[in-house]
């Protein structure tokens, strides 16, 4: 294919982008088919000779489609929002052009400088302390992540790295492996599992701290913990605090887990994977207090601030600690840094910043250029107005359950999440869910919050508005009714 | 910004591409911006109020492309290449329309079923052994990570895991801290700096082997390592063989380590980065002979495979060893799954597939849509040639170079990559790459190699032709003349 033929196809494919974002409220949310359905559809091998695009468009709505669960569906209320915005989608496509991987400063100069700006921009709409900023030539910075799973590993990493020095410096004599024996890092018992995957991985401890009533991490809880754990002998080094939990959106209590951790010398890493986009609104922005006391912050862009995956947003107090985790020096390794090499004349050493230090993979995208159209394109007061009708949107959709005395809310609806259920046992709101995630008119997913089985509706779509939420109502009003029915029978 | 808006802007981006790419020759390969260049030219924060399109595309020509260092000029010759084709570009838009996030068979069983074919498909081609693929419904299978440095650090990770349990089931006194003390991983001395760093977050010694005068890891070198630290009490339990090394392209013995690896119950992983997608070619296919001793091979199709970066290829011959190393149940974790609960009423059970558990983060785009239309409108003849035509320019590169007897050729060039330079000090090969880059009319890295300095031409654009070749190299000649002239005097 050649720019000519791009400049036709790609313009039908902006149509088609353009079709199927306008048409999507038509097509039905969660798709019919059985595991296995695509392999039978195409070929067992690729072609080799080269099929036309016409052939390849048509299979998209005959073979892609029909398996696709369509997240922008306004009918869409599973898992948390994915972002999507024609700015993102316009500056993604600037970004497959330029194609550059941005390991360095020199392998791309305005890949690294765009991204450094654009995470200071968004830590000011935050208002971020300022030593998590780049700008100030301090000690913090922020970076983009693909996700906040990778975010958490990297802060786990950092903070083990840190911790094995401290501890070595101060007792020569002990190994990095009898002291990881004994690392011990924490989060509540409502975190997300990613939390728990980076302990597997970075092979520590990783202990739940039980929240209270409300879902949260508090101080008694985590003291008690510290003190049981350093009693046996374990070494307490990190944390992750959630703002915005997974299953119902609760809130652990920096306020006061933050000055313990700072006392016992743990690295913070707060998690606000989704909660985190509302606290560019001055309304919701209490809710980061104590941020101060973090030496990590994360959430995804990608998640609730249009910008498409993946953008995940973190920040630290101090960059060498994250560079630090992935430059250590042991002496065991005997072959050189062959990356290094490459960048001998290249100017890299006078510019403080090379992001392939801070993160898993080396290569990386020019996904800055996504933060800078959106943020441009609609400005802190549009994107303030979003975040607000998300939260509008569930607070009515959560007034419509509380006027049912069948349902109830199970926990405070504080931003986009209405965590609700029949009022009853696990299993009638099992069936509930099994009806609705069956007729397929909307789309939901479930938790549990302790014994008890949960629906959770969360407002999703960028096109989602009162009337699908009112119509979704209808439906599960509806189902409920068929469910309860059924019972009684 | 609405959908005819985006129609609008979407065609003009289509346009701002084209033109970028059939311009790209005229622009200079490396920018003449020095570090922190971009932040004076924006804003310090982000506009509260909406800028316009206009606004925006003007700066991208004023802010950004003075910074880009431009991957897909056929005057970059650089690193090695990063893939850009029209018809990933395409599958790009489409992936951003749908904008899911695959984590799970439910959350969007197409994605997760397009990716298990294509990698069927690309298996296919690269004639990988059938153990290694999904559609047999037999026990291995492929996945696409985001990197090749994500790839290794998911294998080590498996590989840890395996040996921890074997031993622990024959002795079930020993601790998981006691065995990764003692856990020992290997590759060769020319592996790319990732192997390093995942055994660093692994939490495990790598030790590297000393390459032969071909740069490649032998049979004698492993074995008097393996033996010296089993003597030592080590546990050997990974080993990291790479096809097609960063710095010279060369080729670790398959067929010599392979053998030791399975004996000695080491994991094998093969990490072919570039040199993976000469495999497709009949008669490149030789270089992979002995990946059926692997227990996992990866390469990146978004270095050659004209498949925008990211999309790198991942096989394994046991997926239960991937899914195992995230899904370890250690007793002292208290907290269940949340993300395991969203599934319950969701069909994911029936499938084996869920593609979270075989990497790091867990979110995912739907990348394979990009396999899928460069493979078809490609045709594999098509990636062959394409192929083809790559070798054959570095092969006239390299004879023009032997042409000269000023310089020397440092290693036998097999495929897209030739590594030359002065016969003479380092301090003159140095000077001359210094001078190319100032000069910044081609773009090129430097290597090392034992102790000679050492110059890299990798033939990286898709639009590079014999001229562009030929050109490079009287440039070189003319700066060479130069620096000889100038050492003289």
């Amino acid at each position: 294919m050649n720019a000519s033929e791009f400049r036709r196809r790609g313009k039908e494919m902006v149509d088609y982008v353009a079709n199927y974002m306008e048409g999507i409220e038509g097509r039905q949310v969660y798709p019919d088919v059985e595991p296995g359905y695509l392999r039978p559809l195409i070929p067992a091998a690729a072609p080799q000779e080269p099929d036309t695009f016409e052939d390849i468009i048509n299979d998209v709505e005959k073979i892609i489609m029909p398996g696709v669960t369509h997240w922008h569906s306004p009918y869409f209320f599973a898992y948390f929002p994915t972002a999507s915005s024609y700015p993102a989608m316009l500056a993604d496509m600037l970004c497959g052009a330029i194609g550059c991987i941005g390991f360095s400063w020199a392998a791309s100069p305005a890949c690294t400088e765009l991204e450094t700006v654009m995470m200071d921009w968004l830590g000011k709409m935050l208002e971020l302390p300022k030593a998590f900023l780049n700008e100030k030539a301090g000690e913090g910075g922020g970076v983009i992540q693909g996700s906040a799973s990778e975010a958490t590993l990297v802060a786990l990493l950092a903070a083990r790295t840190k911790v094995i020095h401290r501890l070595q410096a101060a007792s020569p004599e002990l190994t990095q492996a009898a002291i990881m024996e004994k690392l011990v890092a924490y989060s509540s018992d409502q975190a997300h599992s990613s939390v728990e995957r980076a302990g597997l991985i970075g092979g520590v401890k990783l202990k739940a701290i039980p929240s209270d009533g409300n879902f949260a991490m508090r101080a008694s809880a985590l003291q008690e913990a510290l003190e049981r754990d350093k009693a046996d002998g374990l070494i307490p080094f990190f944390m992750v605090a959630t703002l915005g939990t997974t299953t119902c959106c609760s809130f652990d209590n920096l306020l006061e887990v933050g000055p313990i951790c700072n006392k016992e010398d743990m690295w913070l890493h707060v998690d606000a994977a989704y909660a985190g986009s509302a606290f560019i609104c001055p309304e919701f922005r209490h809710l980061l207090n104590g941020v101060e006391f973090a030496d990590s912050f994360n959430f995804n862009p990608h998640k609730w601030l249009l910008v498409n995956f993946d953008c995940s947003a973190m920040w630290v107090k101090k960059r060498t600690d994250l560079t630090g985790a992935f430059r250590l020096d042991p002496t065991y390794l005997k072959h050189s840094h062959q990356d290094s090499a490459f960048n001998i004349f290249l100017t890299d050493g006078l510019f403080h910043v090379s992001f392939q230090h801070w993160q898993i993979p080396l290569g990386r995208r020019f996904r800055s250029l996504k933060m800078w159209f959106v943020f441009r394109m609609y400005g802190v007061k549009g994107l303030q107005a979003y975040i607000r009708k998300h939260v509008q949107l569930s607070h009515e959709f959560e007034s419509l359950v509380r006027q049912d005395p069948r349902f109830e809310i199970c926990v405070e609806v504080i931003l986009g999440l209405v965590c609700f259920r029949l009022k009853g046992s696990n299993k009638v709101n099992e069936a509930l869910l099994q009806r609705i995630n069956s007729a397929k008119k909307i789309h939901l997913v479930p938790c549990h919050l302790r014994d008890k089985f949960v629906l959770r509706f969360a407002i999703c779509s960028r096109t989602v508005e009162s009337a699908h939420v009112q119509r979704a109502w209808e439906h599960i009003k509806e189902l409920a009714a068929d469910v309860l029915r059924a019972e009684r029978e």
